[in-house]
């Protein structure tokens, strides 16, 4: 049985969205037990005419929530009793496989760092998350933005845990590995840049070298490793696209001459790929990588249908096939750079 | 009469579709004269059939290219012969108010650097593009791809530049300035631009904090600062996403039951959807900001219709209201940081 910790405070719509998307996914996964992390009167409210297998539900009492304006490294050792650190501490203590948490990013990092620690082999964690291409081929992106200052070295870490990501979660056997980049040629992008790509071609089979954002969403690569600034810039810029151009389209077709039945019809077209898009880009849960225990980080601004995606498709699976294990193993066998 | 030295060797389509967007905006603007700078035999085959008043069209024989994949460095040094090094020559002596070129971008900027040199004040020039949003209102964005490990005075300057360019070239009295960042909170983002944002609040007048990708196409700010690393993914990014989504959504709406009718009108409305933000993304060219004299590089990919853009609504305008000066002028005055 699979034993999931639920930050249930954190986020813009906890904790009622948050509640709804991961009873959702109780009721479609057996092999899951839920333990909600969270004050209990509101969590109560949450789950109020929702119907579930009462055996495989708990509340866990959390009095404190972080804030999204917290400071997360001050925030996860002064609010010892927020649902954040509790639910981290059922996972430490071995009574939850694994955590999710759509609030505060910086302090589901640092709560991590603190509580968890690293496997050993990595400097610094790295939010992995799934984008789908414009072909359905999908790509693996990390870092999305746990760590704004990635060393060199750091990039070849990533590559390794993108890597087993891909062979495990996304059943390809022999991932292309690219380096986000601004120009094919081997001597283009910034110092950082300039020296991870020796080490990534060193060290990371499979890698096929620098990709740009013109191709990143055509199959150039299955696994597509960057430091967490630029991560989250992409991320956030894909989200911002989307948004735009659905809007964009219905506002272009009433200026065509088609009218309603035109404008109608664009709309059904966009929700599939706004679906296929957005489900992707964040909203359905990215995994912290490189910490020990599994940590899955939603959207701030998920709803239940982003988190119960992220419990059904990231969670579940992650724990089920231990892929914090069999990143250890691979970065143990890592040579350091 | 605006003289400008025209690179008709540089880029993907050189010299055909160089030559026929320059005289195509020869044609349509009288206060222009052009200086086509390349081999005389292909540039005359790529002349033929064109109508144009000769007298404002001249060939300046040089023999060399500078290829896409040659080191800008050293290229500008050996190929002195090249059409790139001798339209910056006609700039250096006058003979030329301004410069554009679709050719090798670092060669542009080793070259413009080599025979034009800096503006006062200024460490690093910066490409400046301006990208339509999806709501019309367009935004200024620098660095855009010259300088790929900016330090956080050399944002101040693209503050001071951009600024500048958004009020007499966009119209805009007083230009809301912000940073591009991970989060809206002063203390996000990798450690430069932690320290850019204090320097930008206390020397930018309109400085209006951190924009997120996710906002920056809705009209956040009109001018967004960040280092060309960033600038330049954020820019191939949204070509790659527009050209993605021209094809994506012809092909859900085959699978909608609308058939070919349906699919026909989509169609439609994205041409005007690309032709506006492509057309700002770069293809219609960008200033390099920050050197003496005018420089406009476009796109490597640049067909006629792109070229003429650049002349008309970035190399005729820039010169006339001689931005440089400008910039200068503003620049000295620039608290150096």
């Amino acid at each position: 049985m699979v034993k999931l910790a639920v930050d249930a405070m954190g986020g813009d719509h906890a904790p009622r969205e948050i509640v709804r998307g991961a009873v959702a996914a109780l009721q479609a996964q057996k092999d899951l037990e839920l333990l909600l992390v969270g004050r209990r009167v509101p969590v109560e409210e949450a789950l109020a005419g929702l119907s579930f297998p009462g055996g495989r539900l708990e509340i866990i009492q959390a009095d404190e929530v972080i804030r999204g304006d917290d400071n997360p490294a001050l925030a996860v050792r002064r609010k010892k009793n927020s649902s954040l650190v509790v639910a981290l501490d059922l996972v430490k203590t071995g009574r939850a496989d694994a955590i999710l948490s759509a609030g505060n990013t910086g302090a589901l990092l640092a709560g991590a760092l603190l509580h968890l620690g690293r496997l050993s082999g990595v400097t610094r964690p790295a939010l992995l998350t799934v984008i789908p291409g414009f072909n359905r081929k999908p790509f693996v992106l990390l870092d999305a933005g746990a760590n704004m200052d990635a060393r060199p070295g750091q990039l070849v870490q990533y590559a390794f845990m993108g890597r087993i990501y891909a062979q495990k979660m996304l059943g390809i056997p022999s991932p292309r590995v690219a380096l986000l980049n601004v120009g094919a040629e081997t001597n283009k992008g910034n110092s950082m840049v300039k020296k991870a790509f020796p080490l990534l071609q060193e060290y990371i089979s499979g890698f096929c070298g620098n990709v740009e954002g013109t191709d990143v969403y055509f199959d150039a690569a299955d696994v597509v490793v960057c430091d967490g600034f630029v991560g989250n810039v992409l991320l956030k810029l894909t989200e911002g696209f989307i948004r735009g151009f659905s809007s964009r389209l219905k506002e272009e077709l009433k200026l065509a001459s088609c009218g309603e039945a035109g404008s109608a019809l664009p709309g059904a077209a966009f929700e599939q790929m706004h679906e296929r898009l957005v489900g992707g880009t964040g909203a359905g849960g990215a995994p912290l990588v490189g910490v020990k225990g599994l940590c899955i980080k939603c959207h701030g601004a998920s709803r239940a249908r982003a988190v119960e995606q992220a419990v059904l498709q990231q969670a579940h699976p992650f724990v089920r096939l231990r892929l914090d294990d069999l990143f250890q193993k691979a970065l143990r066998d890592m040579p350091r750079c």
